[in-house]
Protein backbone atom coordinates (compact mmCIF):
# COMPACT_ATOMS: atom_id res chain seq x y z
CA UNK A 1 0.00 0.00 0.00
CA UNK A 2 1.19 3.16 -0.80
CA UNK A 3 1.86 5.84 2.18
CA UNK A 4 -0.38 8.59 2.53
CA UNK A 5 1.53 11.88 1.42
CA UNK A 6 0.97 14.76 3.44
CA UNK A 7 1.94 18.25 2.87
CA UNK A 8 1.02 20.47 5.32
CA UNK A 9 1.88 21.00 8.64
CA UNK A 10 -1.73 20.66 10.43
CA UNK A 11 -2.12 17.44 8.37
CA UNK A 12 0.76 16.15 9.91
CA UNK A 13 -0.24 17.28 13.51
CA UNK A 14 -3.88 15.85 13.09
CA UNK A 15 -3.29 12.19 11.36
CA UNK A 16 -0.50 11.46 13.89
CA UNK A 17 -2.37 13.51 16.69
CA UNK A 18 -5.47 11.09 15.96
CA UNK A 19 -3.30 8.20 15.88
CA UNK A 20 -2.17 8.29 19.46
CA UNK A 21 -5.93 9.12 20.65
CA UNK A 22 -6.95 5.46 19.48
CA UNK A 23 -3.86 4.19 21.71
CA UNK A 24 -1.21 3.66 18.42
CA UNK A 25 2.12 4.77 18.85
CA UNK A 26 3.95 7.00 16.35
CA UNK A 27 7.30 5.93 14.73
CA UNK A 28 9.22 8.82 13.00
CA UNK A 29 11.83 8.96 10.68
CA UNK A 30 13.17 12.36 9.38
CA UNK A 31 15.41 12.55 6.34
CA UNK A 32 16.47 14.61 3.36
CA UNK A 33 14.90 12.43 1.04
CA UNK A 34 17.04 10.52 -1.66
CA UNK A 35 16.87 7.32 0.72
CA UNK A 36 18.58 4.34 0.55
CA UNK A 37 19.11 1.27 2.11
CA UNK A 38 20.20 3.01 5.27
CA UNK A 39 17.12 5.02 5.75
CA UNK A 40 14.85 2.35 4.85
CA UNK A 41 16.46 -0.13 7.61
CA UNK A 42 15.12 3.06 10.16
CA UNK A 43 11.62 2.61 8.38
CA UNK A 44 11.51 -1.07 8.64
CA UNK A 45 12.75 -0.39 12.39
CA UNK A 46 9.78 1.94 12.78
CA UNK A 47 7.40 -0.51 11.29
CA UNK A 48 7.95 -3.38 14.01
CA UNK A 49 7.94 -0.59 16.63
CA UNK A 50 5.19 1.69 16.17
CA UNK A 51 1.91 1.49 14.72
CA UNK A 52 2.01 4.16 12.42
CA UNK A 53 5.27 5.48 10.69
CA UNK A 54 5.71 8.65 9.19
CA UNK A 55 8.86 9.03 7.25
CA UNK A 56 9.48 12.99 6.83
CA UNK A 57 11.44 14.29 3.60
CA UNK A 58 12.43 17.95 3.62
CA UNK A 59 16.03 19.16 2.58
CA UNK A 60 16.49 21.48 5.32
CA UNK A 61 18.16 24.52 4.32
CA UNK A 62 19.59 26.20 7.65
CA UNK A 63 22.08 22.61 7.48
CA UNK A 64 23.63 23.93 4.81
CA UNK A 65 26.65 26.37 5.23
CA UNK A 66 27.86 29.35 3.20
CA UNK A 67 30.01 26.71 0.93
CA UNK A 68 27.33 24.51 0.70
CA UNK A 69 25.21 26.28 -1.59
CA UNK A 70 26.32 23.46 -4.39
CA UNK A 71 25.49 20.52 -1.91
CA UNK A 72 21.65 22.48 -1.43
CA UNK A 73 21.03 23.23 -4.84
CA UNK A 74 22.27 19.58 -6.07
CA UNK A 75 20.59 17.68 -3.74
CA UNK A 76 18.97 14.71 -5.30
CA UNK A 77 15.34 15.28 -5.33
CA UNK A 78 12.83 12.52 -6.58
CA UNK A 79 9.53 12.46 -4.43
CA UNK A 80 7.88 9.54 -6.41
CA UNK A 81 10.62 6.84 -5.94
CA UNK A 82 11.29 7.92 -2.38
CA UNK A 83 7.37 7.53 -1.59
CA UNK A 84 7.59 4.09 -3.32
CA UNK A 85 10.57 2.93 -1.33
CA UNK A 86 9.30 4.50 1.71
CA UNK A 87 5.96 2.69 1.29
CA UNK A 88 7.53 -0.86 0.61
CA UNK A 89 9.51 -0.46 3.71
CA UNK A 90 6.31 -0.16 5.99
CA UNK A 91 5.80 4.22 5.80
CA UNK A 92 1.97 5.12 6.62
CA UNK A 93 2.92 8.35 5.56
CA UNK A 94 5.10 10.62 4.12
CA UNK A 95 5.31 14.52 5.11
CA UNK A 96 7.06 16.29 1.99
CA UNK A 97 6.35 20.10 3.49
CA UNK A 98 6.90 22.51 0.51
CA UNK A 99 9.72 25.60 1.90
CA UNK A 100 7.07 27.61 2.20
CA UNK A 101 4.66 25.51 4.48
CA UNK A 102 7.70 24.66 6.75
CA UNK A 103 8.74 28.07 7.28
CA UNK A 104 6.03 30.61 6.05
CA UNK A 105 8.95 33.21 6.88
CA UNK A 106 12.51 32.87 7.40
CA UNK A 107 13.15 31.79 10.98
CA UNK A 108 15.19 33.93 13.68
CA UNK A 109 15.04 30.73 15.87
CA UNK A 110 17.64 28.63 16.00
CA UNK A 111 18.46 25.43 18.70
CA UNK A 112 22.16 24.90 19.58
CA UNK A 113 24.12 22.24 21.25
CA UNK A 114 27.00 23.88 22.73
CA UNK A 115 30.59 21.54 23.31
CA UNK A 116 29.32 18.69 21.71
CA UNK A 117 28.66 20.74 18.50
CA UNK A 118 32.15 22.76 18.00
CA UNK A 119 34.24 19.78 16.95
CA UNK A 120 34.63 17.11 14.10
CA UNK A 121 31.78 17.71 11.68
CA UNK A 122 30.72 20.76 13.58
CA UNK A 123 34.22 22.17 13.07
CA UNK A 124 34.57 20.82 9.32
CA UNK A 125 30.71 22.49 8.55
CA UNK A 126 30.53 25.97 10.94
CA UNK A 127 26.61 26.11 11.77
CA UNK A 128 25.87 22.75 10.38
CA UNK A 129 24.66 21.51 14.00
CA UNK A 130 22.84 24.56 14.73
CA UNK A 131 20.35 23.88 11.07
CA UNK A 132 19.89 19.81 12.44
CA UNK A 133 19.38 20.53 15.92
CA UNK A 134 16.54 23.19 14.83
CA UNK A 135 14.75 21.38 12.12
CA UNK A 136 14.73 18.21 14.17
CA UNK A 137 13.22 20.86 17.14
CA UNK A 138 10.75 21.39 15.03
CA UNK A 139 10.01 18.01 13.40
CA UNK A 140 9.74 16.57 16.99
CA UNK A 141 7.50 19.61 17.75
CA UNK A 142 4.97 18.32 14.89
CA UNK A 143 5.51 14.94 15.65
CA UNK A 144 4.49 15.04 19.33
CA UNK A 145 5.09 12.05 21.50
CA UNK A 146 6.96 9.41 19.33
CA UNK A 147 9.36 7.32 18.96
CA UNK A 148 12.08 8.54 16.30
CA UNK A 149 14.83 6.78 14.56
CA UNK A 150 18.55 7.97 13.77
CA UNK A 151 20.75 6.14 11.84
CA UNK A 152 24.24 5.75 13.81
CA UNK A 153 26.14 6.65 10.27
CA UNK A 154 25.78 9.98 11.34
CA UNK A 155 26.90 10.00 14.69
CA UNK A 156 27.58 13.18 15.98
CA UNK A 157 24.11 14.24 14.75
CA UNK A 158 22.50 11.40 16.84
CA UNK A 159 24.57 12.60 19.83
CA UNK A 160 23.75 16.36 19.25
CA UNK A 161 20.16 15.02 18.74
CA UNK A 162 19.39 12.83 22.00
CA UNK A 163 21.22 15.69 23.99
CA UNK A 164 18.88 18.22 23.04
CA UNK A 165 15.42 15.70 23.89
CA UNK A 166 17.35 15.66 27.09
CA UNK A 167 17.88 19.37 27.72
CA UNK A 168 14.48 19.80 26.31
CA UNK A 169 12.79 17.42 27.67
CA UNK A 170 10.93 16.77 24.60
CA UNK A 171 8.55 13.93 24.99
CA UNK A 172 10.07 11.50 22.66
CA UNK A 173 12.67 7.99 22.10
CA UNK A 174 15.34 8.17 19.66
CA UNK A 175 16.12 4.93 18.69
CA UNK A 176 19.57 4.77 17.02
CA UNK A 177 19.99 2.27 14.27
CA UNK A 178 23.15 0.61 13.02
CA UNK A 179 24.99 1.87 9.83
CA UNK A 180 24.04 -0.10 6.53
CA UNK A 181 26.70 -1.10 4.32
CA UNK A 182 27.20 -1.96 0.85
CA UNK A 183 29.24 -5.82 1.08
CA UNK A 184 32.22 -4.11 0.56
CA UNK A 185 31.99 -2.06 3.71
CA UNK A 186 31.25 1.23 2.20
CA UNK A 187 28.69 2.99 4.43
CA UNK A 188 25.57 3.59 2.31
CA UNK A 189 24.96 7.46 1.74
CA UNK A 190 22.98 9.77 -0.46
CA UNK A 191 26.90 11.34 -1.70
CA UNK A 192 27.95 7.80 -2.25
CA UNK A 193 25.83 8.63 -6.01
CA UNK A 194 28.46 11.20 -6.33
CA UNK A 195 31.39 8.82 -6.98
CA UNK A 196 33.26 8.37 -10.17
CA UNK A 197 33.71 5.05 -11.20
CA UNK A 198 37.45 4.11 -9.79
CA UNK A 199 36.52 6.73 -6.62
CA UNK A 200 33.60 4.48 -5.68
CA UNK A 201 35.97 1.20 -5.49
CA UNK A 202 38.73 2.60 -2.98
CA UNK A 203 35.92 4.30 -1.31
CA UNK A 204 35.68 1.47 1.37
CA UNK A 205 38.99 2.39 2.45
CA UNK A 206 37.27 4.54 4.91
CA UNK A 207 35.88 1.29 6.77
CA UNK A 208 39.09 -0.69 6.39
CA UNK A 209 41.03 2.38 8.40
CA UNK A 210 38.27 2.51 11.35
CA UNK A 211 38.43 -1.43 11.44
CA UNK A 212 42.36 -1.32 11.56
CA UNK A 213 41.54 1.13 14.67
CA UNK A 214 39.16 -0.62 16.19
CA UNK A 215 41.77 -3.76 16.35
CA UNK A 216 44.25 -2.03 17.75
CA UNK A 217 41.79 -0.96 20.49
CA UNK A 218 40.50 -4.37 20.77
CA UNK A 219 43.88 -6.22 20.68
CA UNK A 220 45.54 -3.32 23.22
CA UNK A 221 47.95 -2.59 20.77
CA UNK A 222 47.73 1.02 21.92
CA UNK A 223 47.73 2.95 24.80
CA UNK A 224 47.91 6.44 23.47
CA UNK A 225 44.27 7.80 21.68
CA UNK A 226 46.96 9.32 19.19
CA UNK A 227 48.66 6.30 17.93
CA UNK A 228 45.35 4.55 17.12
CA UNK A 229 44.52 7.80 14.87
CA UNK A 230 47.72 7.74 12.97
CA UNK A 231 47.66 4.23 12.32
CA UNK A 232 43.91 5.07 10.95
CA UNK A 233 45.08 7.85 8.79
CA UNK A 234 47.96 6.14 7.65
CA UNK A 235 45.53 3.71 6.47
CA UNK A 236 43.26 6.11 4.90
CA UNK A 237 46.38 8.29 2.74
CA UNK A 238 47.88 4.91 1.77
CA UNK A 239 45.72 5.52 -1.26
CA UNK A 240 46.32 9.05 -2.50
CA UNK A 241 43.27 10.02 -3.68
CA UNK A 242 41.82 9.72 -0.14
CA UNK A 243 42.50 13.48 1.78
CA UNK A 244 42.06 13.05 5.70
CA UNK A 245 40.08 15.84 7.74
CA UNK A 246 39.81 13.39 10.94
CA UNK A 247 40.33 10.01 12.27
CA UNK A 248 39.85 10.01 15.69
CA UNK A 249 39.24 8.39 19.21
CA UNK A 250 36.18 9.60 21.24
CA UNK A 251 34.24 8.81 24.05
CA UNK A 252 30.73 8.08 22.68
CA UNK A 253 28.40 10.10 25.25
CA UNK A 254 30.57 13.75 24.03
CA UNK A 255 32.58 12.92 21.92
CA UNK A 256 35.48 14.01 23.66
CA UNK A 257 38.88 12.71 23.53
CA UNK A 258 39.92 10.93 25.92
CA UNK A 259 43.08 10.93 27.62
CA UNK A 260 43.62 6.84 27.10
CA UNK A 261 42.83 4.10 25.04
CA UNK A 262 40.31 2.62 27.64
CA UNK A 263 36.45 1.46 28.46
CA UNK A 264 33.71 1.95 25.22
CA UNK A 265 35.29 4.02 22.45
CA UNK A 266 33.82 5.38 19.41
CA UNK A 267 36.27 5.84 16.16
CA UNK A 268 34.98 8.58 13.91
CA UNK A 269 36.42 9.56 10.61
CA UNK A 270 35.99 11.86 7.52
CA UNK A 271 38.02 12.19 4.21
CA UNK A 272 37.49 13.72 0.96
CA UNK A 273 37.45 11.55 -1.98
CA UNK A 274 37.53 13.17 -5.92
CA UNK A 275 34.76 16.10 -4.23
CA UNK A 276 33.05 14.34 -2.14
CA UNK A 277 33.36 14.30 1.65
CA UNK A 278 32.60 10.97 2.93
CA UNK A 279 32.18 9.92 7.07
CA UNK A 280 31.85 6.98 9.20
CA UNK A 281 32.35 5.51 12.49
CA UNK A 282 32.69 2.49 14.27
CA UNK A 283 32.00 1.60 17.92
CA UNK A 284 35.52 -0.16 19.42
CA UNK A 285 35.75 -1.50 23.26
CA UNK A 286 39.23 -1.58 24.82
CA UNK A 287 39.46 -4.85 27.62
CA UNK A 288 41.24 -2.08 29.52
CA UNK A 289 38.46 -0.29 32.07
CA UNK A 290 37.81 3.36 31.59
CA UNK A 291 39.00 4.99 35.14
CA UNK A 292 36.51 6.37 36.93
CA UNK B 1 -9.12 23.46 47.11
CA UNK B 2 -5.99 23.83 47.31
CA UNK B 3 -3.91 22.65 43.78
CA UNK B 4 -1.69 19.40 43.90
CA UNK B 5 1.98 20.05 43.84
CA UNK B 6 4.08 18.25 41.58
CA UNK B 7 7.66 18.31 41.29
CA UNK B 8 8.39 15.80 38.83
CA UNK B 9 8.48 16.12 35.46
CA UNK B 10 7.29 12.89 34.51
CA UNK B 11 4.25 13.56 37.21
CA UNK B 12 3.71 16.73 34.97
CA UNK B 13 3.36 15.06 31.56
CA UNK B 14 1.59 12.15 32.78
CA UNK B 15 -1.02 14.63 34.44
CA UNK B 16 -1.87 16.98 31.81
CA UNK B 17 -1.10 13.94 28.83
CA UNK B 18 -4.25 12.29 31.17
CA UNK B 19 -5.72 15.66 31.38
CA UNK B 20 -5.93 15.88 27.56
CA UNK B 21 -6.86 12.06 26.96
CA UNK B 22 -10.38 13.19 28.48
CA UNK B 23 -11.15 15.81 26.53
CA UNK B 24 -9.66 18.64 28.90
CA UNK B 25 -7.60 21.86 27.61
CA UNK B 26 -4.44 22.25 29.32
CA UNK B 27 -3.59 25.96 30.63
CA UNK B 28 0.32 27.01 31.53
CA UNK B 29 0.94 30.03 33.32
CA UNK B 30 5.33 29.79 33.43
CA UNK B 31 6.19 31.62 36.35
CA UNK B 32 8.73 32.54 38.47
CA UNK B 33 7.23 32.25 41.74
CA UNK B 34 6.43 35.24 44.16
CA UNK B 35 3.35 35.43 42.46
CA UNK B 36 1.59 38.65 42.44
CA UNK B 37 -1.38 40.16 40.86
CA UNK B 38 -0.17 40.21 37.53
CA UNK B 39 0.51 36.80 37.61
CA UNK B 40 -2.67 35.78 39.00
CA UNK B 41 -4.55 37.68 36.33
CA UNK B 42 -2.91 35.36 34.51
CA UNK B 43 -3.59 32.40 36.21
CA UNK B 44 -7.47 33.56 36.42
CA UNK B 45 -7.46 34.33 32.79
CA UNK B 46 -6.75 30.42 32.51
CA UNK B 47 -8.95 29.08 34.51
CA UNK B 48 -11.55 30.61 32.54
CA UNK B 49 -10.47 28.89 29.36
CA UNK B 50 -8.76 25.70 30.14
CA UNK B 51 -9.94 23.03 31.64
CA UNK B 52 -6.87 22.17 33.74
CA UNK B 53 -4.67 25.13 34.86
CA UNK B 54 -1.17 24.33 35.57
CA UNK B 55 1.07 27.08 37.21
CA UNK B 56 4.58 26.21 37.13
CA UNK B 57 7.17 27.89 39.38
CA UNK B 58 10.80 27.89 38.59
CA UNK B 59 13.52 30.27 39.13
CA UNK B 60 15.35 29.81 36.40
CA UNK B 61 19.59 30.20 36.62
CA UNK B 62 19.93 30.54 32.73
CA UNK B 63 17.90 33.94 32.84
CA UNK B 64 20.03 35.68 34.89
CA UNK B 65 23.37 37.17 33.50
CA UNK B 66 26.69 36.89 35.14
CA UNK B 67 26.23 40.63 36.79
CA UNK B 68 23.09 39.00 38.11
CA UNK B 69 24.33 36.79 40.79
CA UNK B 70 22.98 38.66 43.62
CA UNK B 71 18.82 38.79 41.60
CA UNK B 72 19.22 34.79 41.43
CA UNK B 73 20.17 34.43 44.80
CA UNK B 74 17.99 36.67 46.26
CA UNK B 75 14.72 36.02 43.90
CA UNK B 76 12.11 35.79 46.85
CA UNK B 77 10.76 32.23 47.61
CA UNK B 78 7.51 31.54 49.16
CA UNK B 79 6.61 28.16 48.32
CA UNK B 80 3.30 27.99 50.48
CA UNK B 81 1.82 31.60 49.58
CA UNK B 82 2.59 31.14 45.94
CA UNK B 83 0.47 27.40 46.14
CA UNK B 84 -2.39 29.65 48.37
CA UNK B 85 -2.31 32.17 45.90
CA UNK B 86 -2.37 30.32 42.80
CA UNK B 87 -5.10 27.83 44.12
CA UNK B 88 -7.59 31.02 44.93
CA UNK B 89 -6.76 32.17 41.32
CA UNK B 90 -8.06 28.87 40.03
CA UNK B 91 -4.89 26.78 39.30
CA UNK B 92 -5.28 22.87 39.52
CA UNK B 93 -2.00 21.89 39.48
CA UNK B 94 1.45 23.88 40.85
CA UNK B 95 4.76 22.29 39.15
CA UNK B 96 7.61 23.76 41.33
CA UNK B 97 10.50 21.02 40.71
CA UNK B 98 14.15 21.13 42.29
CA UNK B 99 16.70 22.58 39.99
CA UNK B 100 18.49 19.27 39.92
CA UNK B 101 14.91 17.66 38.57
CA UNK B 102 14.84 20.27 35.78
CA UNK B 103 18.05 19.60 34.81
CA UNK B 104 19.66 16.61 36.16
CA UNK B 105 23.13 18.04 34.17
CA UNK B 106 23.55 20.98 33.00
CA UNK B 107 22.27 21.90 29.93
CA UNK B 108 24.28 22.27 26.63
CA UNK B 109 20.85 23.14 24.65
CA UNK B 110 20.23 26.83 23.88
CA UNK B 111 17.31 28.45 22.09
CA UNK B 112 17.78 31.50 20.68
CA UNK B 113 16.08 34.13 18.69
CA UNK B 114 18.26 36.04 16.63
CA UNK B 115 17.37 39.97 16.06
CA UNK B 116 14.35 40.43 18.38
CA UNK B 117 16.64 39.71 21.00
CA UNK B 118 19.50 41.90 20.34
CA UNK B 119 18.00 45.43 21.48
CA UNK B 120 16.32 46.51 24.77
CA UNK B 121 16.28 44.26 27.13
CA UNK B 122 18.03 41.94 25.46
CA UNK B 123 20.93 44.59 24.98
CA UNK B 124 21.10 45.44 28.82
CA UNK B 125 20.90 41.70 29.81
CA UNK B 126 23.15 39.54 27.59
CA UNK B 127 22.08 35.96 26.89
CA UNK B 128 19.09 36.59 29.12
CA UNK B 129 16.39 35.73 25.97
CA UNK B 130 18.24 32.97 25.52
CA UNK B 131 17.54 31.35 29.22
CA UNK B 132 14.23 32.43 28.47
CA UNK B 133 13.82 31.04 25.49
CA UNK B 134 15.59 27.63 26.63
CA UNK B 135 13.41 27.45 29.93
CA UNK B 136 9.95 28.01 28.03
CA UNK B 137 10.34 25.66 25.30
CA UNK B 138 11.68 22.76 27.89
CA UNK B 139 8.07 24.27 29.94
CA UNK B 140 6.10 24.10 26.78
CA UNK B 141 7.74 20.76 25.69
CA UNK B 142 6.16 19.41 29.35
CA UNK B 143 3.35 20.45 29.25
CA UNK B 144 2.49 19.63 25.69
CA UNK B 145 -0.50 21.21 23.76
CA UNK B 146 -1.94 23.83 25.39
CA UNK B 147 -2.71 27.53 25.68
CA UNK B 148 0.28 29.14 27.10
CA UNK B 149 -0.36 32.26 29.00
CA UNK B 150 2.05 35.47 29.33
CA UNK B 151 1.80 39.06 30.74
CA UNK B 152 2.58 41.98 28.29
CA UNK B 153 4.57 43.45 31.03
CA UNK B 154 7.39 41.39 29.71
CA UNK B 155 6.48 42.96 26.57
CA UNK B 156 10.05 41.42 24.40
CA UNK B 157 9.50 38.28 26.36
CA UNK B 158 6.18 37.84 24.94
CA UNK B 159 7.14 38.67 21.20
CA UNK B 160 10.18 35.95 21.74
CA UNK B 161 7.79 33.55 22.95
CA UNK B 162 5.60 34.20 20.28
CA UNK B 163 8.52 34.05 17.85
CA UNK B 164 9.70 30.42 18.99
CA UNK B 165 6.38 29.19 18.85
CA UNK B 166 5.91 29.85 15.35
CA UNK B 167 9.55 28.92 13.90
CA UNK B 168 9.47 25.29 15.95
CA UNK B 169 6.33 24.98 15.34
CA UNK B 170 5.10 24.32 19.44
CA UNK B 171 1.42 23.10 19.35
CA UNK B 172 0.75 26.05 21.73
CA UNK B 173 -1.83 28.99 21.78
CA UNK B 174 0.59 31.74 22.89
CA UNK B 175 -2.46 34.12 25.55
CA UNK B 176 -1.29 37.69 25.88
CA UNK B 177 -2.48 39.50 29.13
CA UNK B 178 -2.36 43.11 30.02
CA UNK B 179 -0.24 44.94 32.23
CA UNK B 180 -1.57 44.83 35.97
CA UNK B 181 -1.36 48.20 38.15
CA UNK B 182 -1.53 49.63 41.53
CA UNK B 183 -3.90 52.21 41.57
CA UNK B 184 -1.15 54.84 40.99
CA UNK B 185 -0.15 53.17 38.07
CA UNK B 186 2.94 51.26 38.54
CA UNK B 187 3.19 48.17 36.83
CA UNK B 188 3.13 45.02 39.55
CA UNK B 189 6.78 43.46 39.51
CA UNK B 190 8.37 41.22 42.03
CA UNK B 191 11.03 43.71 41.77
CA UNK B 192 8.83 46.22 43.36
CA UNK B 193 9.31 44.77 46.82
CA UNK B 194 12.77 45.99 46.47
CA UNK B 195 12.18 49.69 46.23
CA UNK B 196 12.31 51.82 49.61
CA UNK B 197 9.39 53.66 50.69
CA UNK B 198 10.32 56.96 48.78
CA UNK B 199 11.38 55.16 45.77
CA UNK B 200 7.88 53.78 45.56
CA UNK B 201 6.37 56.76 45.75
CA UNK B 202 8.12 58.83 42.24
CA UNK B 203 7.93 54.63 40.97
CA UNK B 204 4.55 55.50 38.89
CA UNK B 205 6.79 58.49 37.34
CA UNK B 206 7.51 55.47 34.54
CA UNK B 207 4.10 54.83 33.36
CA UNK B 208 3.56 58.61 33.58
CA UNK B 209 6.62 59.12 30.86
CA UNK B 210 4.62 56.09 28.64
CA UNK B 211 1.23 57.88 28.83
CA UNK B 212 2.54 60.90 27.98
CA UNK B 213 4.75 59.14 24.99
CA UNK B 214 1.17 57.72 23.93
CA UNK B 215 -0.52 61.15 24.49
CA UNK B 216 2.36 62.89 21.79
CA UNK B 217 1.32 59.64 19.42
CA UNK B 218 -2.27 59.66 19.71
CA UNK B 219 -2.45 63.56 19.18
CA UNK B 220 0.19 63.61 16.55
CA UNK B 221 2.36 65.90 18.32
CA UNK B 222 5.78 64.27 16.70
CA UNK B 223 6.15 62.69 13.37
CA UNK B 224 9.93 61.45 14.29
CA UNK B 225 9.95 58.75 16.90
CA UNK B 226 13.58 60.35 18.21
CA UNK B 227 11.11 63.58 19.54
CA UNK B 228 8.32 61.01 21.17
CA UNK B 229 11.61 58.99 23.19
CA UNK B 230 12.88 62.10 24.03
CA UNK B 231 9.76 63.17 26.04
CA UNK B 232 9.09 60.31 27.70
CA UNK B 233 13.18 60.53 29.21
CA UNK B 234 12.25 64.07 29.35
CA UNK B 235 9.33 62.98 32.12
CA UNK B 236 11.78 60.33 33.94
CA UNK B 237 14.55 62.02 34.21
CA UNK B 238 12.63 65.29 35.75
CA UNK B 239 13.35 62.75 39.36
CA UNK B 240 16.63 63.14 39.66
CA UNK B 241 16.44 59.24 40.73
CA UNK B 242 15.41 58.12 38.13
CA UNK B 243 17.93 56.77 35.33
CA UNK B 244 16.66 56.15 32.38
CA UNK B 245 17.79 53.40 30.37
CA UNK B 246 15.88 53.24 27.44
CA UNK B 247 12.47 54.73 26.17
CA UNK B 248 11.56 53.59 22.52
CA UNK B 249 9.13 53.98 20.08
CA UNK B 250 9.06 50.68 18.30
CA UNK B 251 6.62 48.34 15.82
CA UNK B 252 4.89 45.47 18.05
CA UNK B 253 5.84 42.70 16.08
CA UNK B 254 9.84 42.73 16.09
CA UNK B 255 10.25 45.36 18.42
CA UNK B 256 12.34 47.47 15.40
CA UNK B 257 12.39 51.38 15.38
CA UNK B 258 10.34 52.73 12.65
CA UNK B 259 11.60 55.52 10.63
CA UNK B 260 8.22 57.40 11.35
CA UNK B 261 5.60 58.00 14.06
CA UNK B 262 2.33 55.81 12.25
CA UNK B 263 0.33 53.13 12.94
CA UNK B 264 0.27 50.99 15.74
CA UNK B 265 3.25 51.12 17.62
CA UNK B 266 4.32 50.21 21.03
CA UNK B 267 6.29 52.20 23.60
CA UNK B 268 8.95 50.40 25.75
CA UNK B 269 10.81 51.82 28.91
CA UNK B 270 13.16 50.38 31.06
CA UNK B 271 15.03 52.74 34.06
CA UNK B 272 16.86 52.21 37.44
CA UNK B 273 15.58 53.28 40.61
CA UNK B 274 17.74 53.16 43.44
CA UNK B 275 19.68 49.69 42.56
CA UNK B 276 16.32 48.06 41.02
CA UNK B 277 15.49 47.50 37.38
CA UNK B 278 11.83 48.32 36.52
CA UNK B 279 10.66 47.97 32.86
CA UNK B 280 7.11 48.82 31.44
CA UNK B 281 5.36 49.55 28.33
CA UNK B 282 2.08 50.72 26.72
CA UNK B 283 0.46 50.48 23.30
CA UNK B 284 -0.42 53.74 21.32
CA UNK B 285 -1.79 53.87 17.66
CA UNK B 286 -1.09 57.16 15.53
CA UNK B 287 -3.71 57.98 13.53
CA UNK B 288 -1.53 57.96 10.41
CA UNK B 289 -1.62 55.17 9.07
CA UNK B 290 2.01 53.16 8.14
CA UNK B 291 3.58 53.26 4.71
CA UNK B 292 2.89 50.12 3.05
Amino acid sequence: MTATLLERRDELVAVLGSARSSGGRVGLVPTMGALHGGHLSLVRRAAAEATTVAVTIYVNPLQFGKGEDQDLEHYPRDLDRDLEAASAAGADLVFAPPAAEMWPEPPLTRVHVAGLTDRWEGAARPGHFDGVATIVTKLLALAGPCLAYFGEKDFQQLAVVRRLVADLSLPVEVVACPVVRDPDGLALSSRNARLGAEERTVAPRLYAALLAGRRMVEDEEATDPGDVEAAMRAVLEAEARFEADYAAVVRPGDLSRPEAVAGTLRLLAAARLGGVRLIDNLPATSPHPEEA
